[in-house]
């Protein structure tokens, strides 16, 4: 087992995986059960942006309940993001957001999704083995705990 | 992209994919929020089983609303499990349980953990790429559509 990674190091890791990272599973609710899906994942000025349809469970759940849990990849290599939630048409997705997600996916929601859903991350936690459970928080109500 | 699998095959690599995974990536909520957390996975006797503490989030969940939403590994290889949660003590494990936890993860949840969920699988999907969401359905009410 590696030694645990410095809090810094574990920052600059969970923005790599946030930046690079193509899929997140997205963790939602209606209140009567748990969902859960892959979705493509974009970070883009510090809040995640997945582009879906407005009538999946998902986009639903969010208009109901607005707190999410984000997942991304790997259960030995672990960043779960809690965050709040909000859903728009695709069609307001900013130029720059568009640009961001063609250059990553390689389409244009625009052209195929008719919501997207931009979440703000409020805490974020990282670790990989046992022995980085401590020191696993590293985001606090919005702010990175550098 | 490869050729979509059948449904037979899609049963067997998922069947494969519950025995052989280490980890899953478990949803749960209380009503108000989705919760969403790895835990180390089991597969006996079509049961997934997971050993945790009966204090944390998942297990609480699954005290107040039974339905969970489990993933495997992979979000280009996604097999998705909506199940059933029973909880009970860790002590009510039975032998061959205790014993095909450790073999698969080398430890006595007894002596770790004082809560085992069981989860009776409902409905499973599973696929990889785009070309597989037609066909993903695999368990309908419990039973495997071969």
């Amino acid at each position: 087992m590696a030694d645990p990674r410095s809090t810094s190091q574990r920052i600059v890791d969970t923005v790599s995986r946030l930046e690079n990272d193509t899929d997140a599973w997205v963790a939602s609710t209606d209140a009567s059960r748990p969902w859960l899906t892959p979705l493509c994942l974009l970070w883009h000025d510090g809040h995640l942006l997945f582009a879906t349809d407005s009538s999946t469970p998902t986009a639903s759940n969010a208009r109901t309940l607005p707190e999410v849990r984000v997942a991304l990849g790997h259960t030995r290599d672990v960043v779960i993001v809690q965050g709040q939630a909000a859903i728009s048409g695709s069609a307001d997705l900013t130029g720059d957001e568009a640009a961001g997600y063609q250059t990553k996916h390689g389409s244009d929601p625009r052209t195929w999704a008719d919501a997207v859903i931009r979440v703000r991350p409020v805490r974020i936690l990282a670790w990989r083995e046992e022995n980085e459970l401590a020191g696993r928080l590293l985001m606090r109500a919005g702010r990175w705990l550098r």
